[in-house]
């Protein structure tokens, strides 16, 4: 484990103690079958990133209540939700070193437990009774459903643009984390000026945390990752490195990799072949810079708060989320 | 068409044409892939009971503003989100004589489609700035999705009785009514009594509802029902008829019915035999008796209100159900 990740860890112990807390006990839905399957996603080691996101930007905004954490559980359920639809929509296998849900409980149950935890997510929102927070936990749902159906529209093509690419990640995966942040703001009533800024560092970090997702499909170690690399190009999802590369490539070396991808069974080999193109004609630093500058923008949206050590611990989060290997 | 139907149709015309319109101009969507998908379910011949009966219970309630119709639409785009998922699950073929959407445009997008619709639904609440009319909202998913799992976990099972299949239905079909008649009054600032009264309606009719759903698909004309009938038992669905035929038949009949729903490829003529089992001993006529006595605990529960046309409506609606053939 990095040492930065041991000092965040650290620093959040009794915060991520709390949140596995409230999951376990707002979860209760009465019948087994939900249970164990909800189980199986939500607690298969789950980084907790956007729950803890929510309470820290509670936190730094003067909110001092218990319940925090209880409507933190509401970005969990919503991440959950997407992950049992969307390893389904992408016929994936395994998730954090376990088989995927919809391989143990089959695909009906799957759609409906996904149903469930985005209904229950709904729901705990709507007990905070302020109309703001409900309004903007279920615009990030909507937002996150056609992001996704606008990757799968995408899928196999290989003339997506870099412009294109931001608009999927935005939607898909940076909107929740970015509400996490803006309601941690909303829900301690604070200043516009405050819940723009978190709305600001939510976004950056999250469109770095996919850029960074995107990019360790090509470059971890798949037993650190949990799954397979090269996954993302087996199903057909063209992303940042590869249009990146395809735009900047010598026609040969396009024309190379347009055959490998289009093939998408291809071997390990020729696996093996396409990062090493990657890497050389700049694509892979290309992305972790990319991913870099919004990092140092999320942190600089931070500059509104003094400084204190949720700030701090903010500005951890932000660097791990880039530096991270899984 | 049932003279009754017709009488109904020129009574609501106007106020269908304006939920149509609203349907239109509140899926705006962006995605051509979503539009196309989920009008494809939302304008294939609903007959928009749900957003229907919210607007008619919020009019009997003295709620005269134009923004009763946008907020209705919350009640259909639930109702195709969950068909979406349940034909999925089902693994049905055809739905109101045309093929169903996962038919068309593959699991994917159906599942994705139907989660854009379960978010726009709780949107669209959200801009009512009613904390009391999002929480029976997102209520209410919650209860759909678990009585669709409750209904997938029993599945093939024989043992299921007359209270766990109307807990079953109650909570995948009649809280969706019974929350468009209830949301109507808490959106006219109805008195406690007002609501619990159409709230009971609701119910009722739900559960009347579902109950001539399942009997329809064993003695409906399949041409008008707009798709095969036999499909439940087909697919592992034991409803009303048959749990209460398993209850009173001699065990000889017991036996050739269980024989012939265990192996759920049955034949024409098999399907035939259970029919006229059903009929007699008495089951068709035992669904039928109860649904009547749903409809008229219903028309009893709108006796608060004094006579005015809209409660003629609701009563006349409350007999369609009941007298439907599709």
């Amino acid at each position: 484990m990095s040492e930065l990740r041991k000092k965040i860890l650290h620093m959040v112990n009794s915060d991520l103690s709390d949140i596995e807390t409230a999951l376990m006990e707002n979860l209760n839905p009465h019948l087994d079958l939900v249970t164990q399957t909800a189980r199986h996603i939500l607690f298969s080691g789950g980084k907790r990133l956007r729950p803890l996101l929510m309470v820290l930007c509670a936190r730094i905004c003067g909110y001092t209540q218990e319940d925090a954490k209880d409507f933190a559980t509401v970005f969990e359920y919503l991440h959950a939700a997407t992950l049992l639809h969307d390893d389904l929509v992408d016929g994936a296998t395994m998730r954090r070193g376990t088989p995927v849900a919809h391989s143990i409980w089959g695909n009906s149950t799957t759609v409906l437990v996904g149903d469930f935890l985005l209904a229950r997510a709904l729901s705990i929102s709507a007990q905070t009774g302020r109309p703001k927070i409900i309004k903007v936990i279920s615009e990030i749902a909507e937002e996150m459903s056609q992001g996704e159906i606008h990757q799968l529209m995408r899928k196999g093509k290989l003339d997506i643009s870099h412009s294109e690419y931001l608009e999927i990640i935005t939607r898909k995966t940076a909107v929740l984390i970015q509400g996490a942040c803006r309601v941690g703001a909303i829900l301690a009533k604070a200043s516009d000026r405050m819940e723009t800024s978190l709305s600001e560092y939510g976004l950056n970090i999250g469109i770095a945390y996919q850029i960074i997702d995107d990019l360790l499909d090509y470059t971890a170690d798949s037993t650190i990752l949990g799954k397979e690399i090269g996954a993302d190009l087996k199903e057909g999802k063209v992303t940042l490195p590869v249009i990146h590369a395809l735009s900047v490539a010598t026609p040969k070396d396009r024309a190379c990799m347009e055959d490998i991808i289009r093939k998408q069974a291809f071997s390990a080999d020729e696996f093996k072949t396409i990062v090493k193109m990657l890497n050389d004609c700049g694509a892979i630093a290309y992305a972790q810079q990319l991913a870099s500058e919004k990092i140092e923008a999320a942190k600089a949206a931070l500059s509104v708060f003094p400084q204190t050590n949720t700030k701090d611990l903010l500005s951890y989060i932000a660097d791990y989320v880039v530096n991270r290997n899984m």
